[in-house]
């Protein structure tokens, strides 16, 4: 079972465990822009991420959006079962950025297991603080970095997931995952273009000087 | 052992761990404003509130700070004994806001406890739960609310915590509560006086209307 390779602490789980987990395992596959989880839904569940990218984000009361973390191959989604922890107070929404397959671990089944197993709650730990590290590093960057170093690091870090220059990216995409409007994301890249970093065309950032991103995110 | 009722998870514990967590315990006393814990030091490990009240901030390369959370009597401060999970990387200080007693259970201590005993992994990973809500509630103060709603909200938190309409609070510690600048809240405060919503005088702030205030904070 492929599964066992993904989830790190199955080594560690009891046959009995073991069976519970792959009597309630679920195989999914989302398109991209699926909407997987969201804070009215049911409590669904681990999500461990086969292939594919997902990105977590939370709403404003007027829809805006701002990007708390991304999760990519071998990922596991915690909060998408918020509800195995009663002091989970806030709500993420969950979306496929691309075509995934995962598997969902039902968030009872999970439960149930990490009340009985020292190993599955601190392996569960190890998940929040990982997310916990990535939502400090957010606040950080939104206190105390400027927008254009924000913008800058994001298109560095598209580049680098999509390993290549040319980023199929609206305006209006990168403004929600940066927590801004749109209007600001375009002002922003037109100043961009004039330096010669960027070069504009419809749905399309294209990164002409990566080391002058670079050098205008590290100043 | 007074201590027992401010760690819930005590009856849950085997003697062995029982006796470990008494021989390790350490009280102490914190005159307000020492810096208890922060980034450089050593692991301080779990604090326990016995009284008092401490504020955990992140600082920026420039000195600019933002409170993160606040702990109160009774609350239990797990990121000053980061080193019990691998995956918390990221750097609070914690100072006492007020003289506070507390109890500190030894890093080392707590973590091989927590790493035989799905309780104490349980009852960690709620506390973390705890502070996460704490942090993305931030996170949407700063991104979603105007700075004017954010004073209203903290001079009417203060104003709750010290049961007093009367706070001893300098413009300077309400910009490193809030991650602004001490001028931008001078400004901020100069307008609720002029709109009768407090009285500003030297290293106070009377709140005057608090209904005012409320409805500012909730518009």
């Amino acid at each position: 079972m492929e599964f066992e390779n993904y989830f790190s602490v199955w080594n560690q789980l009891t046959t009995n465990q073991k069976n519970r987990i792959q009597k309630g395992l679920i195989t999914r596959r989302f398109e991209k822009g699926t909407i997987i989880h969201n804070g009215n839904m049911n409590c669904t569940g681990l999500l461990l991420i086969k292939s594919g990218q997902l990105r977590a984000y939370i709403l404003s009361d007027e829809g805006r959006e701002i990007t708390i973390y991304r999760l990519f191959d071998r990922d596991i989604c915690l909060f998408s079962a918020s509800c195995i922890m009663r002091s989970i107070q806030f709500d993420v929404t969950i979306e496929a950025e691309k075509d995934t397959e995962l598997w969902i671990i039902p968030a009872e089944t999970y439960k149930s297991i990490m009340e009985e197993s020292a190993s599955v709650s601190n392996y569960t730990n190890e998940l929040m603080a990982t997310r916990f590290t990535d939502v400090m590093w957010l606040i950080e960057q939104i206190m105390w970095k400027s927008l254009d170093k924000r913008v800058a690091f994001f298109l560095l870090e598209e580049a680098s997931i999509e390993e290549s220059d040319e980023l199929k990216l609206t305006h209006e995409t990168i403004a929600n995952h940066l927590g801004t409007h749109r209007e600001v994301i375009t002002r922003m890249l037109r100043y961009f273009q004039n330096e010669g970093m960027v070069k504009l065309s419809r749905g399309t950032v294209t990164i002409l000087d990566k080391a002058k991103l670079e050098h205008l995110q590290n100043e």
